[in-house]
């Protein structure tokens, strides 16, 4: 087909010399929008909107914008130098969080280049809080050392934290040092998240009482530091029976595989209090885990659960997208529906189709 | 293979006739541990020891076991009437979930028969948790309408679960009216709950204050109804701050598709006051959607449900356990460790030669 089209154009380039010019310049634009080169290269010069459109590449589900995605992440892999800083934060709404990235975010770009990924699988309900997050993080969003991007909304989990993943990469690639993946606190993204952040913040409002019940403890437990939001004066008292609580709390769980015990900090963007403590935080632990070789080895061990993930993902597409799958499933659907079958012989049907 | 043996038994057979007695009741033993038909009748009969070898047989990870189970799950579930009631229990440890379920299951099987299923998949940490459920909830124990059972810890969630799903199947048939599905909430096992249950159930602890912060929000939304334990009197007043902050949070969620108004409800152990009122509430949630044809419908999607997880469960283990993946993927492995390739190449060699 390349091949025919080429000669067509050949043909008609012979006609005159202004046609000849005007097809250079097609054919270079469809190249550029084809070739995996054209990317990486633009990418490794800092040229941002083509890291943007590297993403939106990565995001896309058309088979082709797959291909030539993959082609930019595997030149992007091959090239990064592992870096980076990536440090993972969440907690729930109204916690402040996007105060408190911009108020950590306004510190690290003054000598180094941040970029902030969402990850919000809840999807429906919170589609606009992106948006809302630009908006809230006006100064970081007009920032020329600092890029916010959030993830697809919607979509299977693991297919999002995987195109956070290769987000990530690219942004490594282009020359952040420091990326946020960003989520909000409702369970199964925590668990997606720490499986490719360096460090796992987790931000908590206090409240007298009740702090520790509840199903925080897993992500708790996931957690590098714990920072109390909101310690403006005021709430001094309800802060500091937070923070021995949680301190606490952390002691209970067993030793870390990083031997990082994890910090309890409070802060108030208010205020402008506590944000430094944070950052130094992050650096002794970046220090320590380099130090004692977890840094490294949690790194590769991500890439491992990487190609898990991958595989599984891949499976799923492949099974999926089958055609003679796609005619029967919907078929099956509805005689189980209807009890003439059973779920497990439906499966075995599929299946068995499927591996022929 | 089995026809050799029949001939060899055969021919033995006619050396003596005590010897053939002696071969009949071997030849019948055999086939009791390998016969789907044998469990099955058992099953119908009422036979606990059948039902609690066939759930064994289930949750076995042997490639022999998995067939027999499989026959007997598709024989139960051409002869599941869906009467049962299917109750999803979770609430963090401390609540007083077997206290609970204790409470309201003597109330259970003074006319009805009850099945406790329990779902950790937070396996290392509560592995033993079970058992003391066991020890806690006496009554139960030794109830002759009870029957307690565990599911395996550890393992795949969607493995754990499809099992408990099966588990269900079972108990139906052998004919449990009433079957509880508990869980420990640390989320993720939450929304595999949901998926194989007609009423859902949240029990919390009232402590004043912080009740709505935290991720509880994702477990809260999926609440037919949340029960506040301990209301032994001396709580009175943060019980009932509780209850309207509760009421309240449950208003701020979409109508559920049920178009159930989820109730919050208080209850005392101790006491002994309020089980009725969370049983009444449940046969009225009953009631309410059989009316409504949600109970319906919602059981039927998860049946279709169950044909999606098992796809992918087998899938997955399809993958996994090829001969010629299992040899090649820990090499892949260590060659991402030592970083001489992508995690996305690894993942793409893997699907190629599966796919070969």
């Amino acid at each position: 087909m390349k091949k025919i089209a080429l000669k067509i154009n050949k043909g008609i380039a012979q006609q005159s010399t202004i046609n000849k010019n005007a097809i250079k310049n097609f054919r270079k634009k469809k190249k550029s929008f084809l070739n995996s080169n054209y990317y990486f290269e633009k990418i490794l010069k800092g040229d941002i909107v083509a890291l943007s459109q590297s993403i939106t590449l990565v995001e896309s589900s058309l088979q082709k914008h797959h291909k030539i995605a993959q082609e930019i992440i595997e030149k992007c892999l091959s090239h990064n130098k592992n870096k980076s800083l990536r440090i993972g934060i969440t907690g729930v709404p109204g916690v402040g969080k996007s105060t408190f990235i911009e108020s950590l975010g306004v510190k690290i770009t003054k000598n180094k280049k941040l970029a902030v990924l969402a990850i919000d699988p809840s999807s429906e309900n919170s589609k606009g809080s992106i948006l809302g997050d630009k908006t809230r993080m006006y100064k970081l969003a007009n920032d020329k050392n600092a890029f916010i991007r959030p993830s697809p909304s919607g979509g299977s989990l693991g297919g999002v934290s995987n195109k956070t993943r290769e987000t990530i990469i690219l942004c490594e690639t282009f020359g952040f040092d420091i990326i946020f993946v960003e989520t909000v606190g409702v369970g199964q993204s925590e668990t997606a998240v720490n499986s490719m952040v360096d460090f796992f913040l987790l931000l908590i409002l206090a409240n007298a009482g009740d702090e520790l019940q509840g199903i925080k403890r897993g992500i708790m437990e996931m957690a590098d530091a714990i920072v109390i939001t909101k310690d403006d004066g005021k709430n001094k008292k309800i802060i500091n029976i937070a923070k021995s609580e949680y301190k606490n709390a952390l002691h209970l769980f067993p030793i870390k595989k990083s031997k990082w015990n994890p910090k309890v900090l409070s802060c108030s963007a208010l205020n402008k209090t506590g944000i430094n403590e944070v950052m130094n935080t992050i650096l002794d632990y970046e220090k320590f885990t380099k130090k004692n070789n977890f840094f490294q080895k949690k790194r590769k061990l991500q890439l491992i659960n990487w190609m898990y993930e991958s595989i599984n993902f891949s499976l799923k597409r492949n099974f999926y997208n089958n055609k003679s799958i796609k005619e029967k499933i919907k078929f099956l659907e509805n005689e189980i529906i209807n009890m003439r079958i059973s779920p497990f012989i439906a499966s075995k049907i599929l299946l068995k189709k499927y591996f022929l």
